[in-house]
This record gives structure tokens, sequence and C-alpha cells, in this order.
């Protein structure tokens, strides 16, 4: 039987990469100890306020199905934190309400993109950028950001990779794996070529609430942007809720109009007693929650100031984000070759991120969302890894 | 700015039928009674196995992302419900767990359509159908079911429609809005055809609980059809569950794994407390709530013997669904008009059915899903309207 064309521009291959997860899973399964450091998932129980208010909503017979109108209330309260964050004026309309930010991100490229369109995308990159162009039948002509520049990418390389066929931009800041924040001047000379090459941009910030090195900036306010950025946002990261599917898009109103359109015939809006969560989520914590944040920032600098006596290894100290990467290449292994050892022989499941981008040849994407303790362990369980390897290559 | 040409494809026009409902909001916001025969909502509860496996399963922090083997039980009790319902052997791998029926539609529209495919769908049909083949790039061939035919369509008129750019046939029974129950005979023809033209078949059966008339027959298990249908349902309708956004499809393996990839760029999987409660939803109710059945069947009844004696009115008594068709066009009236004076004169609101299609024009969509009482009221009301209808046109 015949597939759609995209199906085939879909490159999603079953990742190699999770061996290293389900090799925990297993170890775990048979009784040993194992630390799972690879999915996103966080440590962190979602907002008490979120729980009670699904179970009042429930009882009150909030069941039913959640017209434009019903989710007015959700919008307001996302547009007054977003216009509080960033300084934004916008209206509740603007908002669009999704089944997270993937749902954002795959209704904002259907209503952008089309086939033959191309658009560019920093590397590294999240892992579902390149299917979710596919889907609308665009490619993505991934930027290169050196590990030497902190994982920023050059201005230079994305200006001179804007063609006839390029439609927009797409980014993360703060980044998912590197955590690199874009900073003010990198982002007006991002948003200079938006406007010279009348280029959409579309920015996830999802991880905006994780920042440790400078701020987080969203390009939507400068001049002449609002009209062309899409700035997407989620309750998954910054109010741990990754499990709730609470996402949106804020963009100019002709595109919140189309938006709804494609949301409407994606998901049919989201459930109205999950959006009652959201606004007790936001309306408690509207800058996501402190403790959160702050136990982020602190596994960080425990992890990274643990791994600088590891011979071999080298931790990038993110700016932001809920992941730390950790180059390997000085093992003279790839990275999955290290994290597979390093599962089979200390237990650690860590994320090899080749499949991030070329970028991130050789590097692991450590996830911080486990408790302080297995941060430490796993801090100490590497170095003994790397040790021995390091002992290995000295006797060979 | 410039969108995607899919956008310009998309038809939704904000329909002046909905006029007819926020009259009758407005009517109730000034304190009159009105009864809103509008939306495909229901007066039943979702079932408490349901809203209590939410309770339990948020107090025990099931709030993380959810993966392919997390969804895996949901999937088997779908599979099971569905070989029990149809005689279809399955494997649970072969479902894909959705963000409801729409959200199934679209993914399958994007798996198995691409720009310049022609899709059959009879017509009536669901609202959303045009602009979820319209995203995919493709365009819907509307195939006119007569309401002398019992808004059947004919399947020649089918098989004279296939050209050398159509992809699938989609189509829904029970139907919405007309709850034409598609026989044996009638899909065995249309496999035929599938056959025949190397067709898809995309089976919509989220009414197939509702059948007052015949019996629901799902045509996967036809010769050589599972490997070219794929098969949708839902919880909204039978379980009373609209606003839960929980649906399925089913169809051939490699189908799965395609719309896995789409379902996982779209919404990154349901949540699982979500999905906790459409496992207890399906293990107390396998077949749907009967009560919820019972209702529907008897507030059919009571509104057509009741429509008998109203003049100038022609109730379609529905082979199954949650709607009846009301036909007024001897009244004079276009659908719009009628219903507008309706709810003008009598507070109650039903929609004007033709944007469903041609075939619905001069119909009205009723919702079953209020009260005895109020079906019993609406009837009285539309009686007596459409008597003073019947009065001026003797008069003039």
């Amino acid at each position: 039987m015949r597939y759609a064309s995209r199906i085939r521009q879909m490159t999603s291959k079953a990742s190699k990469a999770w061996d290293i997860h389900f090799i925990a899973l297993e170890k775990r399964a048979r009784g040993e100890r194992a630390i799972l450091l690879t999915v996103g998932n966080t440590d962190f129980a979602s907002p008490e306020p979120a729980v009670a208010a699904v179970h009042k909503s429930l009882a009150a017979g909030r069941t039913h199905y959640s017209t434009s109108a019903d989710s007015r209330p959700l919008r307001e309260v996302i547009a007054r934190c977003h216009a509080h964050k960033t300084g934004q004026m916008l209206d509740a309309d603007q908002v669009v309400i999704t089944v997270g930010a993937q749902n954002a991100l795959l209704s904002a490229a259907l209503c952008l993109v089309e086939p033959g369109d191309e658009v560019l995308v920093p590397e590294p990159m999240y892992v579902t950028y390149p299917d979710t162009i596919a889907v609308a039948g665009g490619e993505i002509i991934a930027i290169h950001s050196p590990a030497g520049n902190r994982f920023h990418p050059l201005v230079d390389d994305l200006e001179a990779a804007v063609g006839p066929r390029t439609r927009a931009i797409f980014l993360a800041t703060p980044n998912n794996p590197t955590g690199a924040v874009y900073t003010r001047e990198e982002l007006s000379a991002i948003a200079a070529l938006c406007h010279n090459r009348d280029l959409w941009l579309v920015s996830d910030e999802v991880y905006g609430e994780f920042v440790y090195e400078g701020r987080h900036f969203s390009p939507s306010i400068l001049p002449g942007m609002a009209e062309r950025t899409i700035t997407i946002g989620s309750l998954s990261k910054s109010h741990a809720m990754p499990g709730w599917r609470l996402g949106w898009m804020i963009g100019p109103q002709e595109f919140a109009n189309h938006a709804n359109q494609i949301a409407f015939c994606s998901t049919y809006g989201v459930p109205t007693f999950l959006q009652d969560a959201a606004i007790a989520a936001l309306e408690r914590f509207p800058h996501g929650v402190p403790e959160l944040q702050a136990a982020y920032r602190r596994r960080r600098d425990r992890l990274c100031d643990r791994m600088k006596s590891a011979p071999l290894l080298c931790c990038h100290r993110p700016e932001g984000g809920m992941f730390v990467m950790l180059d390997v290449r000085a093992t003279g292994l790839s990275a999955y070759d290290f994290a597979s050892g390093l599962v089979l022989e200390e237990g650690v499941a860590i994320l090899p991120a080749d499949d991030f981008g070329h970028s991130a040849t050789g590097c692991l994407r450590i996830n911080l969302g486990v408790a302080d303790a297995e941060i430490d362990e796993a801090a100490l369980r590497l170095s003994r890894y790397a040790e021995r390897i390091c002992q290995h290559k000295a006797v060979t």
C-alpha cells in the first residue's frame, strides 16, 4: 500500500541511542541499581494546585467539548504571564492552546511551511524537529553551533544559508540539548535577518525559566518582530508537568486564527479540566516552580564541579536548560560506545547526543531530573569509568 | 506574511450556522429558557471509574512523558474490545492512541494523503473533514447521499468518482449528521472498489455503539480489507467522554508504525493518567454505556413520534448515531431562516445542517444529548412554530 511521500521524508529511525535506556531498565528489572539520566523527565511532582484543579473540575462535570470561549480564561493567564516575562503586549486571542509544545511546533509548521520550503534550524536540535518539518513537507537546513562557541550558532552561517526557498527559522532558547541561551545581540541579528529576508521566526522557549547565565530573551519584543515571531511555551518543564501535554503558541492575530483552525483539525482542543489545571499552575507559579529551577542549577553545578577531576571527560557547563553536555571524545570512544560501556559496567544510562546534530558528535546528554544524591552517584561512577578507560589507554 | 498554501485550501469560514447557538446562549444569559440542541455534547456524566482512575493515577504521580511501552495496556484493552465487537483479529501494536478521533483523522490523512490526491467522502459529512484533508494537501470529492436513499451513498456514484488521483475513501458509519448505518452489502461493494482501485478505506466508527436499526458493521473484517482499512474509534460518544480527547486508530502494522511517528510529532502521546481513565472506562463498559445508548434510542423515538403530527416538518428517523435530521423544506424557509426564527421565537437552538453537505440542504441537525423532558419540550415548541408558519402560509 502507498503512503504519502512525507512518510518517506521522515527520518526517525529507531535510534540505537535508546538501547542505553533499555539496558538500564533491564538492569533495574533484575534488581540492580541503575541511574537513568536519559529521558527528559523530572523527579519533581506536578504542583498540587494543578492536581486539585483536576479533581474539582471533574467533580463539576467539566468533561464536555471545549470551545474557543471555554479556553479564554487560560489564554488570558498565558497572555498575562508572557507579557510580564517578556514585555510583549498582546491580546489573549493571540494565544493558541495546544496539546503540549510538540503540538505547537507541528501546528506552526503546518501553518507556515509547505512542500519545497526550507527551514533553518541551529543544531544540535531537539530530535523531533526534522520529522515535524517533514510532516509539513519542508526540509531542514541545519546550522552548525560549534562547541567552541558555547554551542551558539554564528549568525553569518544562518545568513549564508538563506536561499529563495527559505521560509522560516526555528530555534530553541535555551536550547535542548545544549542549554545555549541566545543573547539579545544574537537574537537581534537573527531578527534583522528575518526582517530583511522575509522569514518567520519560531522561537521555542519551553526552557525559558531555566537560565543560569545571562538572561532569557524573547525575540518577539524586538522591533517589527511581533508580526513574524511565533513563541512556543509549555508547562512541561517550568511546572514539572511533562505528561499533561499543555502548551501554547503566541503569534500575530492572523497567525493565531489560522493556527486555531489547524488545532481544531488536529486535536479539537485541550480538555477543559486540564486547562483548569494549567490555570491553577500558572496562577500559583507564574514564573515556574522556584524550587525546581534552584534544584536544576544546583545539580548542574554539582555535576560539572565533580566532573572537573575526571580524566578525558569535558563537561560543558550549560547556560540554561535541564541537561549537561558531556564531551567524551578524548576517550577515543564514540558517544554510543562510551554510553554503552558506562551503562553495562556502571549502571548509569546517559543518552548519546549524536542524533541531535553534528555539533553534538562525541557528546552525551545528561538529564538533571533526578535527586541530587543520584547526580552525585552518577558523577562518581562516571569518573570511575573514565579512570579505567584512562588506565586502559595508558597500558595499550 | 506568507502562510502555507494549505491554509488557503482550508475552507472553514466562521459558519453562520453557529449564530443560532449564540442567540440561545444570549437568551440563557438574560434568564430566558433556551433549549440547546446544537453542539454534539451529551447530558450524561463521564463514567465514575474513569474519574476515579484519574484521581488514583495523579496521586501515584503518573504525570511523566508517556512512552510507547506505557501505552501498551490501553492498546491491549482497545484491541480486545475491537476484536470482540468486529471479529477482526489484531495485535495491540496495530492500535495507535490519539488525542480523540479528530487527531486520528488528521494523522491518518497525513499518513495517506498528499498534495494532489483526491479523497472520496460521502456527504453529508462531519464538518471537520474538508479541512482535515486540506491540511494534508488533498482534496475531497463529495459523494451525494440522497435523503430518499436514507442518506446512504450509491456505490455506483463512488465508483464513478474514482480517478487516477484518488487515494482513499473516508466514511463514517453511523454517519454524523444523518445517522445512516451502512449495510454489510454496501460496505462489501465499497471494499471491492477499494480493492480493485487500490484505495485506502478510513472508517470512522465513533458512533458504532449507537445503532437502532440494522447492525453496525466494520469493513476491516471483509476479505483482504484489514491491510487497507483504518478504523477510527473514541470514547467521546460511547462513554460520554467528549472532552477527554481519547481516541485511537487501528490499521495494518506498517500503517501503525508510520502513524505512531506522526502521533509523536503531533502530540507526543496522550497523558498516562488519561490512558488509565480510558482503561477503566473500557473495562467497566466494553460496549459503551448501556444507559446512554438506551436514552438516545428512547429520545430518537420520542422526538420522531411527536413530530409526526407537526405540519410541514419531516423527521428522518435515524438508523443510528446521536442526531435526528429534520427536513424543513416544506415550510418554504431555508434551514438557517427556520432555525433563526425558531430560536428567536421559541428559544430552541438547532443547527442548520447545510454545512454538512448538499444532501443536507434544508435540514436541521437535532442533538439528542439533553434530558427527555427537554426533548419533549423542544418537540412541543417545534410543532407550535411549524403551526404558525403553516397558518401564515395559509393566510398569504
